[in-house]
C-alpha cells in the first residue's frame, strides 16, 4: 500500500507544506522514521527530532513554527496525535481486510454459500451447509463446521477450529487457534466410580463486534436449542476457558487465561482481570470488576464492586486484611507475650 | 437422520398412540419443540406444554391421562426421562461417528494401517507406521505423528496435535487443537547462566474410555520406554497441562486451565477444579477433592479429603481461617487495645 | 537409524569388548533393554541387571570387573552416565532433524526464500517474503506469516501459527499449537460503553536458543517499530500468556501456564513456576524466583528475592504467615479470652 502526501492530507482535511506527490508506505515514530514513511509531532518535547528525522512526512499542529530547517514535507492538521491514530486505524483496518481471493487446496463442502470480497487461505476447512458473510476472511488452516453461520467483515485467523452449527456475527475477530464449540465438560458419575458422558448437544452464539484472542476454548451448550452466549461488544483475551451454557454480558472485558464455569451469566460492562476464575451456576451483576487471579465461588448481586482474593472480597478490605497476614507471626507472639502477663497478674490461675 | 415414531418406540419398548409413520429429524424440550421433533414430559409441573406444544411426538409416562386434546402423538414408556436420555446419547453418539469416508486432500505416510469405517477428514496428516482401529474419526487438520497408535471408536477433533510414538485408547474423544506428546520441560542449568535441553525421548500412553478438552497439552515422558500415562476412565476439561512422566489414575476428573507437574502420580477417582496447580515428584491419593485454584506443594497420602487454598488444607479449615483473615485489622486493633490495657495496669514495666 | 557398537565406542573414546560389528538400533535402560539396544551401567545398585540384560552393548566404567558371565558386548568408558547421556542428546538431535524433503501438497507465497537442508510437511503454509534459514524443520500444518524470518537449525512443530513480520532466531524451537504475533489485547472504553480496538503494529522478535512449548501465547507489539522481546536462550514451558511489549531476558525459565501481562520487562535468569501471574507495565529484576501460582502486582527492584503468595511477599514469611493462618479460629479464641480476662481485672471499664 503507498499514498502520496496529498492522498494523505486529503483523509485527514490537513494541508501539505513541501512535495505533495511524494509517496508514503509506512507509518512511524518521529525518532525511528525513515524515508517513505510518515510520522506525528504532538508533544512539544518531541520537537527536536523533527529536525533530524528522515521521514518524507511528519503531521503536526496548524500552528507549528520550525526553529530550524525541517527536511521532511509537513502535514498540517487541528489535532496531530488523533489524525495520525485515525491512520493507525484506517492502516490496521486495510492491513486487516487486505488479503482477497482463494488459495489452493482449501476445502468447501456442499450447499455452502459464501459472500463477495472474502479471502479463502489455503488448506482452510469450510464444511456442508455454512453461510459465510462479505468480507469475511478465513486464513489458512481454519476450520468451519457444517451448518456454521459467520457474518460480514469478520476475521477468522489461521487455525482457528469452528465446531458445527456455530454462529458468529459481524465485524468479529477470533485470532489463531481458538476452538468454538468444543463439547461441555459433562459427566455423569456411574455407582462402579467410571463416568458416562452427557451428550452435549447445544450450540455456541456469538454476536457482532466481538474480539477473541489466540488458543481461547468456548464449549457449547448441553441441550438442543441452547447456546453458549457471548454478547455483543465482548472482547476475549488469549487462553481463556468459557464453559458450557454461559453468557457472558454485553461489552464485558475478560483478560488471558481468565476461566468462566458452566451455567454461569456475566453481566454487562464487567472487567476480569487475568487468571481470574468463576464457578458454576453463578450471575455477576453488571460493572463488576475483579482482580487478577480472584476466585469467585459465590453470586455477586450489587453492582460495581470491585472484587479480589479467594474467595473474592472488596478489593480494599482484601488488602488491608492482606498487610495484617504478612505480620501476623508477630500477632501471635504479641498475643502470646500478653496471656503470659495476664497470667501472670492473675496469679492463682494460669494459663 | 429421520426415524419414524414407530422405530423410536420399538427402540424404547414403548407403546404409540397416534400416527406411527409420521417421521422425526431432531429431539427437543416440550416447550420449544416444532413440527417434526420429539420431545417428553416427565415432571408434572410441565404438562400445561403438552396441550400446547408443536411436537410431533411426546415420550410420556405409561398411565399419564391428558386432560385436554394433545395434538402430538404419544410414546408411552416406564421412565419418560430415562428414555428421553437414552435418545439423547443415540443420537449424540450418531452424530458423532456420522461422518465417512476420505476426504482429500489427506495425508498418509508408509507402513500405515488403517481400520474400517473410518472418516479422514481434509488436511489430515497420518504419518508412517501409524496403527488406526476401526471407527475411528479423524477430523480435518489433525496431525498424527508417526507410528503412532490409536484404537477403535476413537474420535480425533480438528487440529488436534498427536505427536509420533504416541499410544491412544478404545472410545477416547479429543477435542480440537489438543497436543499429545510435545517435549517435557527439562532444561539443565549449565554453569554460564544459560540451559541445556534434556532429550525427551519418552511417549504418552492413553488408555481407553478417556476423554480430553479441548487445547490441552500433555508432555511426553523424559526416557526412553517411560510414558506419560493418562488410565482408562479418565476426564480432562480445556486448556489443562499435564507434565512428563505424570500418572493420572483411573476414573478421575480434572476441570479447566489445572495443571499437574512433571512425575506426579494422581490417584484414582480424584476430582479436581479448575485453575488447581500440583507441584512435580508428588503422590496424590485417591478419592483426592480439591477445590478450585488450590496449590499442592506437598504428597497427600491420606485418601478422601477436600483440600482448598495455598498451600492447600481441609476445605472447612480453610474457610473457618478465611473468615477471620477477613477480619485481621479488626483483630490486630482489639489485640493493640489489649496490650494497651495490660500495660497500663501493669505500670512499671510498659509494652 | 543404526549404528555399529565399534562405531558407538568410537564416538565415545571407549573400548570394546565383545563383537564391535553388532548393530544398535535404540537406547534404553538396562533393566528393560533388548536385543539391539544399547544401556550403560553407573550406579553399582544395579549391577544384578548386567548378568541378565538382552542388551546387544552396555556402557561399563573403564574399570568394572564382572562377577559372572555377561552376555552383552561391553564399551568401556571414563564415565559411563555421562556417556549414556551424550548418546541420548545426540540420537535426540537426530531424531529432531531426521525429517528432511518437501511434502505435498504444501504452500510457499512469493518472493520467499528457503535455506539448505529443510523439511516442509504437508499442509504446511509459508507465507511471501519469508526468509528461512539452514536446515529448518517446518512441520504439517504450521503457518509462517508474510514477511516473517526465521533463522538456521530451527524446528517448528504441527500447527504451530506465527503471524506475519515475526523474527525467529537460530537453533529454536516452537511446540505444536503454539501463536506467535497474534494482536495485543488493547481496547479503549469509549463513552457509550463499547470498546474501539487499539491497532496493533509491532512483531515478536524471538532470539537464538529459545525454546517454547505447546499452545503457548506470545502477542505482537502495539507499536510500529515496537516489538515483543523473548531474548536468548529464554525457555516457555506450555500454555504461558506473554502479552504485548513484554520483554523476557536472557536465559529466564518459565512454567506452564504463567501469564505476563503487556509491556513487563522481565530480567535475565529468573525462574517463575507455573500458574504464575504478573501485571502489566512492571520491571521484574535479574534472577528473581516466584513461586506457583504467586501474583506480582508491582516491579521487584532487588534481584535474587524468592517471593510466593498474592500479593507476592518472601517465600519464608508467607510460609510463616501462613502458619498462623491455619490457626486462625484458635487465635481469634484466644484474643476474645483474653479480652473477657482483662475486662474482669479491670472491674470497672469493661470491653
Amino acid at each position: 500500500m503507498e499514498f502520496t502526501i496529498n492522498q494523505i492530507a486529503a483523509m485527514l482535511s490537513g494541508e501539505v507544506r513541501g512535495d505533495g506527490q511524494e509517496k508514503i508506505n509506512m507509518l512511524a515514530k518521529i525518532q525511528d522514521a525513515k524515508k517513505g514513511q510518515l510520522a506525528f509531532l504532538s508533544n512539544p518535547k518531541y520537537e527536536q527530532y523533527i529536525y533530524t528525522t528522515q521521514a518524507t512526512a511528519v503531521i503536526v499542529k496548524k500552528d507549528f513554527v520550525p526553529r530550524k530547517e525541517v527536511s521532511s514535507s509537513l502535514i498540517l492538521v487541528d489535532d496531530p496525535y488523533s489524525s495520525f491514530t485515525a491512520l493507525l486505524e484506517e492502516y490496521h483496518k486495510m492491513v486487516s481486510f487486505q488479503k482477497t481471493g482463494i488459495e489452493q487446496p482449501s476445502y468447501v463442502g456442499e450447499g455452502t454459500t459464501i459472500g463477495q470480497n472474502i479471502y479463502r487461505g489455503a488448506f482452510s476447512y469450510i464444511g456442508s451447509g455454512v453461510r459465510i458473510g462479505d468480507n469475511v476472511k478465513i486464513h489458512p488452516h481454519a476450520y468451519i463446521g457444517d451448518n456454521a453461520v459467520i457474518g460480514n467483515d469478520t476475521i477468522i485467523h489461521p487455525g482457528v477450529k469452528i465446531y458445527a452449527d456455530t454462529r458468529i456475527g459481524n465485524n468479529c475477530v477470533i485470532h489463531a487457534g481458538t476452538v468454538i464449540g468444543s463439547d461441555g465438560f459433562g459427566f455423569a458419575p456411574q455407582e462402579n466410580g467410571t463416568y458416562k458422558t452427557i451428550p452435549q448437544l447445544g450450540n455456541v452464539i456469538i454476536e457482532d463486534n466481538v474480539s477473541i484472542g489466540a488458543n481461547t476454548v468456548i464449549d457449547c451448550a448441553t441441550m438442543f436449542g441452547d447456546a453458549t452466549l457471548i454478547r455483543q461488544g465482548v472482547k476475549l483475551d488469549n487462553l481463556i476457558q468459557i464453559a458450557h451454557n454461559v453468557e457472558i454480558g454485553k461489552n464485558t472485558v475478560i483478560a488471558a487465561q481468565a476461566g468462566i464455569s458452566g451455567s454461569t451469566k456475566i453481566g454487562e460492562n464487567c472487567i476480569f482481570a487475568g487468571q481470574v476464575g468463576i464457578a458454576g451456576h453463578l450471575v455477576i451483576a453488571n460493572n463488576t470488576g475483579i482482580g487478577a487471579q480472584a476466585g469467585i465461588p459465590k453470586s455477586i448481586t450489587e453492582e460495581g464492586q470491585r472484587l479480589i482474593g479467594y474467595p473474592a472480597i472488596d478489593l480494599k478490605e482484601y488488602f488491608r486484611s492482606y498487610a495484617v497476614f504478612k505480620r501476623l507471626p508477630d500477632l501471635n507472639n504479641r498475643l502470646r507475650d500478653l496471656e503470659k502477663k495476664v497470667a501472670g497478674q492473675d496469679l492463682p490461675a494460669g494459663a
